[in-house]
């Protein structure tokens, strides 16, 4: 039954690539060891380990010791965010307005720790605002958090400059690259940032695996205590067939990021063009973006609707307001852009891959336009 | 190269059943979706994972919304004993000798919070003291854990017990069973506990799953912040593939618990008929034991020594040392048994499933006394 939808939706979650299970298989089949057993299975499954994390490593331009592996990115964001602030006595803590809730609640956390949790604000465009940000650091944040791009309207923030001002004022910087990498080219060094997220499931790889990446000098205390794995730093038996399978789709994307990169691009250009005759409003569209994700309304028709008439005409996209618990809000990313209620509440998110086409763009518009005349006159009617 | 090894260490990792493996692949193959998506791949995904709920909970008699998923035992136990602590006032937390590191630890990591760190003691079978638990009760602790069967000895502990005393005395129970379940009968109910730990990987599911069986009734903060999956407990794009195996793994464990426990018995006994032989100590050999666990030392060869040239000789077991961090101290379960740390040193374990044979078994002795005359002979001419 899925095999009839158009999957739209790649910023929520990707298929496993091929090339990816096949990575996998020899620790999904054969006897397997535990990576911390010194038998011939663990020192295997430790081998597999360990070039895993030198080719997450080379992806990201940093040293394998700084690869922590984790069960994905929001217990990297959690990690990063509580491992950190734990080893600082209680001060600022500095985190984007439209920040993914995986980073925005674990800081709202620390405020019963005597944190107190300031917003660095976003423009229209859904970009960082630098001299809003510039201000907030000169209270010396002790630790802040800003993503390289964006969920839900793909735009890429300046996290190299803020690197900079957080350098300067003695703040410690993380980053949550996971819908960035394997999109746009992500070298922490050239970035800056004390830590950076990584997920494996938004890039071919499987759920359930990610990676924080750490600057070394960073004092940072395991979320998860036990058995001492990862340095110490987070315990738990290494999902070790999760891994490998993770570092064989980060080497894949790298293969390819910039072609693939303008071929999706191209095909939102098609797909803008057809909204833009619907009267849609494309929400970050003077940012620079990741060439995948267009977020847009169409004023007067809801998002959640536009979601279920798409899912049933066969097509998979994501509504505004994708985070499970709070679905009836409108997206908090697009209130902090200044967009009206009533039009965020309209949003729908299509987000691309290179395994989509121009004749399911095509097919897309004019499934779209059918939807919008279809609930526009079910308005006309009610009204 | 593994292939010729013979795998005795299935307490430390079990290779992917086939039909675990038949049950995850349509999640690993076809395109999947985000559980949390409202389209139909993220409403496939859910029903999914929904179903594995189910199964999880029938195998441990509770109810679905139990069942809170985790990336494995270490984050289920991290979980249950800071989320539960965190809800209560800093008080006194009873925690047996012979824990897993990833209880233990986290329970150290709590006194940095106000928490007072006691200890069950076990007696020279490791199985709790139940006359020192009970007086240890009497001071009324927030909460306590003990595990349902070691993971070193396979002594199984009498948790229904500490149970009753932990509620007489207004205490919170977890029992980590991560060892017992899939070995042993494990029903929530009857043992009485308030919330309990299982992994996936021990019983021939995949690394990186787990789960956290709470009654509903204890109040538990989650340890990781983020898009509010698990009614909010355990945030993080749910590992849709991982879980459906998990809860194929614990079907086929329940199918045939105690036939394959009769099997692997007739083979532990085999196999401690020559360890006697040898004049090899078993360590818990009064206590109701794991019937797949055999924990041994033969005096003055050390357990290191002998796991590295069982290794050679074609067998992979383990030493009493199993964890990452602190590799060359004595097993800290055998030392809270009143083992002498010399006798100590020479422990290995042997953990067998139904995929062992008898053969194995004769071969194994064999090889054990050839490598235990070798090395007497090395430490006779080092004399
Ligand atoms: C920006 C961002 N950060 C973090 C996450 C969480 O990663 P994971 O699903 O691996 O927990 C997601 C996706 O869910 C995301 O879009
Ligand atoms: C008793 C016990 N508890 C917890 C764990 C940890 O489980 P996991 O490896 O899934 O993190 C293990 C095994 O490593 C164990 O033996």
């Amino acid at each position: 039954m899925t095999a009839h939808s158009v999957f739209f939706d790649h910023n929520s979650t990707t298929a496993l690539k091929p090339q990816v299970l096949e990575a996998m298989l020899p620790w999904l089949t054969a006897p397997t060891g535990n990576p911390t057993s010194r038998h011939v299975f663990g020192r295997n499954a430790r081998e597999a380990l360990e070039l895993a994390r030198k080719q997450i490593a080379e992806c990201v331009g940093v040293q394998a010791s700084q690869v922590i592996f984790t069960a994905g990115g929001t217990e990297a964001n959690n990690f990063a965010i509580k491992g950190i602030a734990s080893n600082l006595s209680p001060g600022q803590l500095l985190v984007s307005a439209i920040e993914h809730p995986c980073v925005a609640r674990p800081a709202q956390s620390l405020a019963w720790q005597g944190w107190q949790v300031n917003q660095m604000k976003v423009n229209s465009d859904g970009v960082i605002d630098l001299a809003q940000a510039e201000q907030a650091f000169q209270t010396r944040p002790g630790l802040a958090s800003v993503m390289l791009a964006n969920n839900e309207t793909g735009a890429i923030q300046p996290v190299s400059t803020l690197a900079a001002l957080a350098r300067a004022h003695g703040t410690l910087l993380h980053s949550d690259a996971v819908q960035a990498f394997g999109k746009i080219e992500v070298d922490m060094q050239a970035l800056g940032v004390h830590a950076m997220t990584l997920s494996s499931h938004k890039i071919g790889g499987p759920i359930g695996v990610g990676a924080l990446i750490i600057d070394k000098r960073v004092d940072i205390a395991p979320l998860l205590h036990g058995g001492g794995q990862e340095r110490g730093l987070r315990s738990g038996t290494e999902n070790v067939a999760g891994i490998v399978g993770f570092a064989r789709a980060a080497q894949l994307a790298m293969q390819s990021l910039s072609s693939r990169s303008t071929l999706v691009q191209g095909l939102r250009q098609q797909l803008e063009a057809g909204l833009h005759k619907l009267g849609a409003t494309i929400f970050a569209a003077k940012a620079v973006r990741l060439s995948n994700t267009s977020f847009f309304a169409i004023p007067n028709i809801e998002g959640e609707t536009l979601v279920t008439a798409l899912d049933k005409a066969g097509f998979a996209v994501a509504s505004g307001s994708a985070c499970a618990s709070d679905s009836t809000e409108p997206s908090q990313v697009l209130l902090a852009m200044g967009v009206a209620p009533d039009l965020a509440r309209g949003a729908v998110r299509v987000s691309l891959s290179d395994s989509n086409t121009s004749d399911e763009i095509t097919q897309f518009v004019a499934a779209l336009q059918q939807q919008v005349q279809r609930l526009k006159g079910l308005s006309a009617v009610a009204a």
